[in-house]
């Protein structure tokens, strides 16, 4: 489209080639040199690093986009960032970053200076120095990209609630052939042109993976242009390989990009039309390894997956490949782009931006800077009447939404709410009261009867865990606020993408310069032990065992057994930042337990004593009945009663866990409980029960270094699942009252004996309540209806 | 497009019209009726269930897409399964399977007669009965469908070397929305249309998930068209609401499906041209709980998201719900539909096929009906020689290249190799001599240089673990092999797909007429151990965390050493059936340990002594070194070799773990050793210094019942990465030869007093290796290069 249009005259397109031509000399000096950065002398094998490593594939058309998205902010005065998706694509970022003077003043042993670029080459993917990804390490990254396939739900979530910022996306056609990035594309169906900032996305058809071309970049031109149409952008296609002509059509296409932008925004904020706009994108075709050898013994490199990683191996071995490898560093003429000290020459460098107008400073990348904490509501406002023994059962996560409903008006325009089509179904929905659900898409009138849609709305609900959490993390990255739930069994989804965000923060809290951003809050709810007809898909506790396995730096585990305790532990998380707060809580109604001031010290101290629950009278018990989570409490508490009912003596000590870490050492995580705090709580002798919510093993695992671990019986889903009504399924896993009941039975020293007969009856009414859940489908009553009655 | 084409004259038209009533009048009565199926009695609150429950929303669209599918087999004579994406979707599915027969065959209670309706009515979601998706148990299923977004990969996975076969696959608007299904559409670029079947998607646009419109019902036309022909889909749309007019184009949209298909495929199959076709779809816009209650409550049902679930709330309770209940149910007449007894009248079930034609009785949808047995070449003949003190390293994975090679060469038509663009990075590319890469978008010239694409490959290669591993269940449980290889941090992407895989299998070997699959055998390579330049991204060993969760009858986890364990492993997965065979073996070049027949005989028991490494001779040892996994096992060795050199008259025990479970109890998994036999190998009272593969607490999981536990000490990978070298990663998380002989002498008692200077001399040498790989960025090439040697 930009055949007649010269938008850059002969200077500036030199300019900008030779810019060009510096950032692929870093890039491909940071793969191989050690010695020798500016090429003064002869190259020879000792300038080589050992083992050359790094990825030259992608990096000419990272740094290709990355300079002409500068010449656009220099131009209209943008504030933008940049996410780079494609796989190890750092060389073709850190170069212009490196360029621009931000890398030096952050990192002044590699100033602009013959050493300074030296130390940034032999640092490149070397132990210690910067990574082959855009890690934490490297300013202006907010999105490493080690995993592909979310650099376009970042970018979006980095753009909501910011109306001015441009988020620059390149997307790699191997990372777009991921599911997590194909669904990606949909989410300009959530954008609001008047509040929300602008995603420009640069599908980059680098034409190969590691070893196989892309699919996206063999198929038709028409068949592409009609995907991107359909999902809902207007293409603007940059395809070739002459730098000349790229140049100037790269210039035209993000004119008419910024452009349309621009427009779009202009019109839906004058005219307050929040229709959806069909934003533009580029489509950049270009060869990987562009400017790259062309061939290496006898095998095209260039515009093949041979560009993927070190084009030309071994050159310190192999003087013909030393001697391509010169030639090829020598083609973009280092020494017209650098003064003899290593500094970029003045005409080149004033092309960059100054200050945080730089992509690599915006203050947008590094979100500390720009986090506000949330103004909150007094979360008690929201507490439930404690009513174990009152019949009066109560949702654990309703309340929760009047509080997140109240922390969303009081924060218009930092904080969201995210779930994939459950915000309702997990019984928050009085958040809608506050603010309704993000949709641009096509509207219908039978939506206004309780459809809650609505284009300024900042609950965020789309069928896909993979792009709300991609959302959240980059609204979090980019200094706001948010709170995701979902269901418990398919929250293993974005097990990928958890594991991701926690190493990406255990990293950026070693980066002396990042600030620390809000925490991801993440409510599993819709548990396993309420599935009912959804049955044995929908029953699977096993995050935690995941979570467990991220630095005790950044990962806490919550489980809180009733409403107020929810409450109390999600104002505590909505307050921290640097952690993945994962907080398990049922949304069905249950039995209340604490008042509010009782869970708010429950939940402060993590565990404790139920004295209310417990026989021991601060005596010696002869039973530790411990729990974690809703109805596993519910059960332990059900079975505790059991207990005293037949055994009237009985000194039990109930035990509730809220925060899980406790059962730690504290060596092992800040939350552990010292040795002697934990034995003080579970003896050193005595037998525990344990009724866990998760998979038992998890809470043998966390305190197996504990003295009284010889003594621990845990109980918990054990994989035993189908259709069930409640107490069923957790008779079917043992962690009901009888089970648990039973079992206190055997491991109680002295009862063993004289308790035959009780087990036998509680083995009897189990088996009665299992017939009677078979024969009508619902719990029997009176265990159904079973409340703590001391 | 078939306004002027009316396909069913006005009886045939009138019989389907009433055959899908039936449909509906069931999938209903499966949500609310215990007694009175026919409705031979006013309905009264005693017929209802005590709790309806199940999904009325999309079941109207997937019966009448069911049987209009019956019409083309019926005609053409096909060779049909059915896969049902939509959620909850059972009640339409199970309607149809009921009526033509196949459901009393297999389940005499729910015989055709009135009984049997009220029992099918109230087995439906009920404890003991069938589930609310098509579960195991659901005849003609192979896709369960509780998690969403796997339909279509799990359809085209089900066509695949099935040139006969035709897979029709509804997928619902809702699972659209996911990532995996968002990617899954462009698999039609792997679909050979001479040597595979064909498959058919439906794209229901039901309109509504939850409680949100979906996304891609609320495009413009013009927009779902264009992103379905971008996806290479030549889409026929069938929209509307009035019945008539529906059957009729639904009829006419099928007739042009089946003849494109069969134009298609004959012309391809005639000219022997693999162009890749655009394969016709349909996308059926239908009014979500179609046919049921407009209204209730003043609220719009059908056509809304109210419709999802149980559309008229408590009947039982609320006579007006009762009274519309009653008319809902009766507006399908089932006294026109059904005779007396309770038999669908014979002018409707004719309509059905019969025998195997019947979706529900094709032997494709219980695939080990169909299931021949792997040609097996003898897997000895690709050992590599034993060099642990050589010299000569050996990649692990390329013999098991050369051994898969010979498998896809000698089972042309039930084998296939899967991996994320990886099969060459995981060294197994001497599959490619056998079969190229399935690639059926555009060539250019120079793939021919090392491409390996072909049109008819047997290799899958796409950058979508998700799409991977639907195709390789599909092709399972169909009644194929396969064998997919990954990188070891990305295999969680398919966290939930595993887990989901492992219910299905478990649940199937409960169902006694599903025949056993062959297992799903999951090579996890490019292990965290050795990611250099990949960095802390690529370093996560926590999916073993996530398969110890599962059924201990389907979960299998092996750690081979060296590349001959490694082929005596992959030979022993590839015979056996439904399990899932997780192998973790890194694809870099090691010592290689063991020579073939002693390889089979270790990886027979599982684990052992090595005997040759472990200075105790059969008499009570001072410590036990444990392994598990390929590099742990190398530190493990070195640190043995350490402490021999150092304290001479040591008695070690080196034992070497290959088969994860034979650690937990024989009550816990099948695997296990017994107490006796571990406490024979392991000792009661000795120190044990494990090194593990993964993470170190999966050690203490399996153990901790252990007589010895209290001794175990287990090293692993410990959440400490960056850009390392191998032996400075190892030394980062202390799995490395120092921090094993540093800890052993500390552990061992009488060793602690004599040994701190060996202490302080090995600590200095972990520091010197620091230093030279922080210096040079490899490591130490003394102790790079280390080699056993006694």
């Amino acid at each position: 489209m930009s055949k007649h249009m010269v938008l850059m005259d002969e200077h500036e397109l030199k300019c900008i080639n030779r810019y060009w031509s510096a950032c692929n000399y870093l890039a491909a000096g940071m793969i191989y040199l050690q010695e020798n950065p500016l090429l003064k002398k002869p190259l020879e094998a000792c300038h080589i690093k050992q083992r050359p490593l790094g990825h030259w594939g992608s990096s000419p058309g990272l740094s290709f986009t990355y300079i002409h998205i500068n010449r656009m902010i220099k131009k209209y005065d943008l504030n933008a960032i940049f996410i780079a998706g494609p796989g190890h694509g750092a060389p073709g970022v850190l170069a212009p970053v490196y360029l621009e003077g931000t890398c030096s003043e952050i990192y002044p042993d590699k100033a602009q200076t013959e050493l300074g670029m030296r130390n940034l080459f032999k640092d490149f993917s070397f132990p210690g120095g910067f990574g082959s990804h855009c890690t934490p390490e490297l300013p202006g990254s907010i999105h490493e990209g080690g995993e592909l396939g979310y650099s376009l739900s970042h970018a979006f979530g980095a753009a909501f609630d910011h109306p001015d910022l441009l988020v620059a996306v390149m997307v790699g056609d191997g990372e777009a052939e991921t599911g997590p990035l194909a669904t990606a594309w949909h989410s300009n169906k959530f954008l609001n042109p008047i509040r929300d900032g602008a995603v420009l996305p640069v599908l980059h058809l680098n034409g190969y993976k590691i070893n196989n071309p892309t699919v996206l970049a063999r198929i038709s031109h028409q068949e592409l242009e009609e995907l991107l149409k359909g999902y809902g952008w207007t293409p603007i296609f940059v395809e070739g390989n002459d730098p000349e002509r790229m140049h100037q059509e790269m210039a035209q296409a993000l004119e008419t990009s910024i452009k349309s932008i621009k427009d779009i925004q202009q019109n839906a904020r004058t005219k307050n039309d929040t229709s959806r706009p069909r934003w533009p994108m580029i489509v950049l075709r270009s060869p990987k390894g562009w400017t790259g050898p062309k061939t290496v013994d006898g095998h095209q490199v260039e515009n093949s997956w041979r560009a993927h990683q070190v084009p030309i191996s071994k050159p310190a071995e192999n003087p013909e490949h030393l001697a391509q490898l010169e030639s090829w560093l020598r083609s973009y003429q280092p020494e017209s782009l650098f003064d003899a000290e290593g500094r970029l020459l003045p005409e080149l460098a004033e092309l960059a931006p100054r200050g945080t107008s730089r992509m690599s400073a915006n203050p947008h990348a590094n979100g500390g800077l720009l986090r506000q904490p949330l103004a909150l509501p007094d979360y008690r406002q929201y507490a439930v009447m404690a009513s174990r023994a009152e019949g009066a059962l109560h949702s654990n996560t309703q309340p929760l939404g009047c509080m997140l409903r109240d922390v969303l008006s009081a924060n218009p325009n930092n904080f969201r709410v995210f779930g994939p089509d459950e915000t309702s179904s997990n019984k928050l929905q009085d958040v809608y009261t506050a603010s309704k659900k993000t949709w641009l898409a096509d509207r219908l009138p039978e939506d206004d009867d309780g459809g809650e849609l609505a284009a300024d709305g900042k609950v965020m609900e789309y069928l896909s865990e993979h792009t709300l959490e991609g959302w959240l993390e980059g609204y979090l990255l980019t200094g706001r606020h948010g709170f995701l739930s979902t269901y418990e069994s398919f929250v293993h989804v974005i097990d990928s993408m958890f594991n991701q965000h926690a190493k990406w923060l255990d990293m950026s809290k070693k980066v002396s310069w990042r600030v620390p951003v809000s925490s991801l809050n993440l409510l599993i709810t819709s548990t396993v032990w309420r599935q009912d007809h959804n049955g044995f898909t929908h029953q699977d506790p096993g995050f935690l065992d995941l979570v467990v396995n991220k630095s005790p730096e950044i990962t806490r585990i919550y489980l809180p057994p009733d409403a107020n305790c929810l409450l109390s532990v999600a104002d505590h998380c909505l307050r921290s930042t640097d952690y993945i707060n994962v907080i398990v809580c049922d949304k069905q109604k249950h039995l209340q337990y604490l008042d509010i001031e009782s869970a708010t010290i429950h939940c402060t101290k993590g565990l404790g004593i139920w004295d209310w629950a417990s026989s021991d009278a601060g005596s010696e018990p002869d039973l530790i009945m411990a729990c974690a989570g809703d109805i596993p409490t519910k059960e332990a508490l059900a079975a505790t009663q059991l207990l005293m009912h037949h055994f009237p003596a009985l000194k039990i000590r109930f035990i509730n866990v809220v925060d899980l870490y406790k059962l730690t050492p504290d060596s092992e995580h800040p939350h552990g409980l010292s040795d002697k705090e934990f034995d003080r709580l579970f003896t050193t002798d005595k037998p525990i029960l344990f009724n866990f919510h998760g998979y038992p093993y998890l809470i043998h695992r966390l305190t197996y270094r504990r003295a009284n671990h010889a003594n621990l019986h845990v109980r918990g889903y054990r994989e035993k699942g189908s259709i069930n009504t409640p107490l069923e399924l957790a008779i079917q896993n043992k962690i009901d009252r009888f089970s648990l009941a039973i079992e206190a039975i055997y491991r109680i020293p002295g009862l063993r004996n004289i308790g035959a007969h009780v087990q036998e009856e509680l083995l009897n009414r189990q088996l009665a309540c299992c017939e009677y859940a078979y024969e009508h489908g619902v719990d029997m009553p009176e265990e159904d209806e079973w409340q703590w009655q001391k």
